[in-house]
């Protein structure tokens, strides 16, 4: 088998871990596979360069910051390399760019736009293990970008889309994804499976094991991705296309995201695409909207809420102070959080929703506001009551079974 | 004028010291210089990714070695360049790749071959200072090279070469080139003017402030080397091609190397070749040789006396073990010292070597080796001596005048 590996920064947090990872990847090597391994840097590194950095200005120029941050991951994937071949393992470490990763010119949140495989697969092909330093690439002008937060992840799926790799193991702290958050409900069970799409609804409610774009990168290049931990030997949960077993399942997860904070917006005038031009501005604020709801009113005026990350409230209130003349008034509310339910089988199962509207209402839990997708019924309900909510919709799809 | 800046470890050793760098290198350029600055590692950091490899190898492979090293330069070059964007300069980060050093795949100890200049020329006519991480290059086969001890003033040299810039500034702890150790003779002058080959004999004699591989290629490509401390702002030492007011001067400076042994082997059996063989043994155990002498004695055998560094004393001793049927006997003797008078001078004049001698008499001290090259006189003597040596030479050829 052809397997991509990825280890993250606690995982190669100091030298005994990273001692640790080679035997791992020793290990894989010896049972027969064709291996890459991308690194991340060793926690900590990252945030010491940038407070480098920080150190003699507030703004950095971007392109310098790529030139600074990359080097935490090359330290890592040539430490990784050097302790492999001690074990006879023969080993090469590999920068961004001499594993070919081409990305567009946007420093300190690069896109990967293509990846030249001939050097990796030359080494492969020598019967070497590669050890590809992650976070990084190179721009069409030479210079070194990376590719923002998780961007190992990305290195990795990437590589392993194109080297059609029978699986990127992504390994990190936690062994694998849940139904919902153990400490929240003890009850959670690990998944052995779940789909890109509903990964992806989890990853956007806050499941911190993989980022958005990896898993939209994944789903792109139809890369498996089995997420595992560094510090045990468990399974892991694959990550791959939905296949007919998948949609036997009702619900696969809950999901719950405190990070939330409510705006009310009262009385906006009815001036025709007074609420396109709010939004419009909170984009180019980088102000986040997630979930919006908006009343007709009884007086020719409309009611607007949404809602934002708790760090972005006061964005959104400088946004909304441009709008004095068009609204009444404006309220903001920390105090609520989101819970969601994720499951593929909703695609082809009717009722998922009103057993969840159900099952609050007999807590007596009230529902705020509601969005649903194909794939996902997310409710803003007062945030005292998150944890029973997760526990009570964790119980009624019977996800501990 | 066009301008190469190059500042050691201990220059760069803090971020306080970063940003006094950042200070010097604005001022260059406020001064209307075109600019490109040459920078080290931070003074530890390269020990502390040696003692990282070494936690998992004591002979970690080269190429390896290279690639976690580099990374130490690129650190110190994206900081230098982010201080001065913040101070308004317009400055760009360049590894080795980038400012076009091309080198052999001799890993850990790599040769320049050729530096292409374009990219360095680019940011140069865009009016920005350009800041190179030094120490490393690419081989033709893409990977990191580095070019071992000294290795970021070869970079530095090589740019202003290959740039054909005005002055090659070499910034250190010191602020110039002395006609002796200060701590020895306290009435050492700074001097204004050395050529390469006195710098040269120098540097081979122990001079710390560069490094023999940097002086021959700055005379090859005839680059001027400005000494300078990046702590002072004091003049400097220049050192160029020997132009005719240097040959008025005798001698320019005297030199102590207390790192001397002996090695006397005695009864050598006069066995064509036998001294051939030894010393090409010993080179082969990289043990460098620097004076010999070989007396003929009156039974056949000769005598066969050389020096070499006081820590390859035992890999010496290794080597004539093998000897064992050839010599009668062997001793060593560490208590020595080699002091030298180095000077163009001595070129077109005679009798320096004879002065020397002369003076050493006087003061009763016994010569033991002697060895003479076109502008240096060396002699092995008593290493209790060393430092009246050096106070009588330095008196006799007035070097404080």
């Amino acid at each position: 088998m052809l397997i991509v590996q990825k280890y993250g920064g606690t995982s190669v947090g100091d030298l005994e871990r990273i001692e640790s990872v080679a035997n791992r990847a020793a290990k894989s090597k010896k049972d027969g596979n064709r291996l890459v391994v991308v690194v991340s840097a060793m926690s900590g590194e990252t945030n010491k360069l940038v407070g480098y950095a920080n150190h003699f200005s507030k703004n950095p120029p971007k392109a310098e910051m790529d030139m600074l941050l990359s080097s935490g991951e090359r330290v890592t994937a040539s430490l990784l390399a050097i302790a492999l071949n001690e074990m006879g393992i023969d080993a090469i470490a590999m920068t961004g760019r001499q594993a070919g990763i081409k990305t567009d010119n946007n420093h300190t949140y690069a896109r990967i736009e293509s990846i030249d495989i001939t050097s990796i697969i030359e080494s492969l092909n020598d019967g070497k293990v590669i050890v590809v330093a992650g976070f990084q690439g190179i721009s069409s002008n030479g210079r070194v970008t990376t590719l923002g937060r998780g961007g190992s992840d990305l290195s990795a799926v990437a590589i392993a889309g194109a080297l059609k790799a029978n699986a990127c193991e992504i390994y990190s702290d936690v062994d694998g994804i849940y139904t919902t958050d153990p400490r929240i409900e003890p009850k959670a069970k690990k998944m052995n499976f779940i789909s890109y799409d509903e990964m992806l609804e989890l990853a956007s409610l806050g499941a911190k094991v993989l980022q958005s774009r990896s898993v939209e990168l994944a789903k792109k290049l139809n890369v498996r991705i089995v997420a595992k931990s560094s510090f045990s030997d468990a399974e892991g949960t694959i990550i791959e296309k939905e296949i007919k077993e998948m949609e036997a399942v009702l619900v696969s997860g809950i999901a719950l995201d405190r990070d939330q904070a409510r705006v009310t917006v009262r009385e906006v005038s009815d001036r025709p695409g007074i609420a396109a031009e709010i939004f419009t501005m909170l984009a180019e604020e980088q102000v986040n909207v997630d979930m919006i709801i908006q009343n007709a009113s009884t007086d020719g005026t409309t009611n607007l809420g949404f809602t934002v990350k708790e760090s972005e409230i006061e964005d959104a209130k400088r946004v909304i102070s441009n709008f004095d003349h068009d609204i009444g008034s404006m309220d903001f509310d920390a105090n609520i959080c989101k819970v969601s339910v994720v499951g593929v089988g909703m695609k082809s199962h009717s009722g998922v929703a009103a057993q969840a509207f159900s099952a609050m209402a007999k807590k007596n839990i009230n529902i705020e506001m509601i969005s649903t997708s194909e794939i996902k019924v997310s409710m803003i309900i007062d945030e005292k009551n998150g944890e029973l909510a997760v526990q009570t919709l964790h119980n009624t799809y019977e996800l501990d079974k």
